[in-house]
């Protein structure tokens, strides 16, 4: 199946972004008349046919839902990204194919990485979405500090955290939880979280949690508390 | 915690391999009477003391066991590398943070590599489990071809394929097993198994499985499944 991004919808007309029409007519050699599918980012894939090209974008007629995925758990996860850029591209790449909502890069204390290549990440994200045939595509929002993040009104919030003696296991928290709506999960840098920030995180309603006997990277923990929440729920 | 690795290890004495050596008297600085701490890769971690240093080998007296691990769940994964060296090498990395005993390449029909550098990938596996305090070290093991492989005689044998109309959910199989001490899954490479290994396979007591609804790439499969299994049972 070949997958085209495009945020211009309408019941009657879809137009392929310029990267997506070039992806389309020139990689794939897709043509007038040819069927493809295209999806909004946000939960519906499309089946259409190419109808024009105009001003070197792609028009498609006559959409019909292909897949729509059903609602499911909103999942957000903050992340302090590793001070190894392709360490956190992978995790983005991971979580994605796994599902995700929102992803929030965090700066903490013990941060080593400050700002990452929004353009590039995105790139990543959008591709392993058609990859993976994943309609909704997570959002990747601007970077926050630490003290706001935790201000979240959200319901379930949790931190994963290395200190073990405080801390409870966040697969038997989930399998808990019943009919919940959303969850979201902080993940600290490689130096951990300070203590100081794990006390204002639960002084805030989150809940400390740990992930494994193991000591996970950042980005493997990404992964993990994403995977354990679609096994769980 | 300074963690090396030993494959000599006797109730009064341990002996660092060449490498380890170095890291410690060189990387880290250690010195004589110095306490550090030892893994034997089969689950043991021992808290010791530099006593000499013989022939560039660090040599350590009076071990005492820091931290045993309890008998667990036996993971083996059978898994074709994909194409890309470096999707491989994050397999190694990730699935040996979350904990796997065995991982077999193997040769299937759509298999697009046919040899990794196990050099490299020891070495990728052994870091792993000293930086994730994993005290049990993965065995990888000869590339296999798909047909030795499903002759395998253990209990709980699932394969992982694309064709959703023909396999349940592997989460609810695992979910249903319980107090089992192993299992094994096969994920097929890029272009997934042929109809005929799937085939095959069922012929030999393999259950046909699915990890996601979206179509996860071969090394993000690898890691779903073990990391499923350690949150489910």
């Amino acid at each position: 199946m070949n997958l085209f991004f495009s945020d211009k919808i309408s019941s009657d007309k879809i137009i392929l972004p310029i990267n997506e029409s070039k992806h389309c007519l020139y990689s794939l050699r897709k043509k007038i008349n040819d069927h493809i599918h295209v999806m909004d980012g946000k939960g519906t894939i499309y089946s259409t046919q190419i109808n024009s090209i105009h001003n070197g974008q792609v028009i498609c007629i006559k959409p019909v839902i292909y897949v729509q995925e059903k609602n499911t758990i909103n999942i957000s996860i903050c992340i302090a990204p590793p001070k190894n850029r392709t360490r956190f591209e992978w995790f983005l790449e991971k979580v994605t194919e796994i599902g995700v909502n929102n992803i929030t890069p965090i700066l903490c204390q013990n941060s080593e990485r400050k700002k990452i290549n929004y353009e590039r990440c995105n790139k990543i994200i959008l591709s392993a979405s058609k990859q993976s045939q994943n309609c909704i595509i997570p959002k990747l929002n601007e970077f926050k500090k630490f003290n706001n993040i935790i201000k979240n009104d959200s319901g379930n919030k949790f931190i994963a955290h290395c200190q073990q003696s405080q801390t409870i296991k966040f697969k038997r928290l989930i399998k808990s939880l019943n009919k919940i709506k959303e969850v979201l999960i902080l993940i600290g840098p490689e130096g951990d979280f300070s203590e100081k920030e794990i006390l204002l995180a639960e002084n805030n309603n989150f809940k400390s949690v740990n992930l494994s006997s193991k000591r996970l990277r950042t980005e493997t923990a990404g992964i993990v508390a994403c995977n354990m929440i679609h096994t769980l729920l």
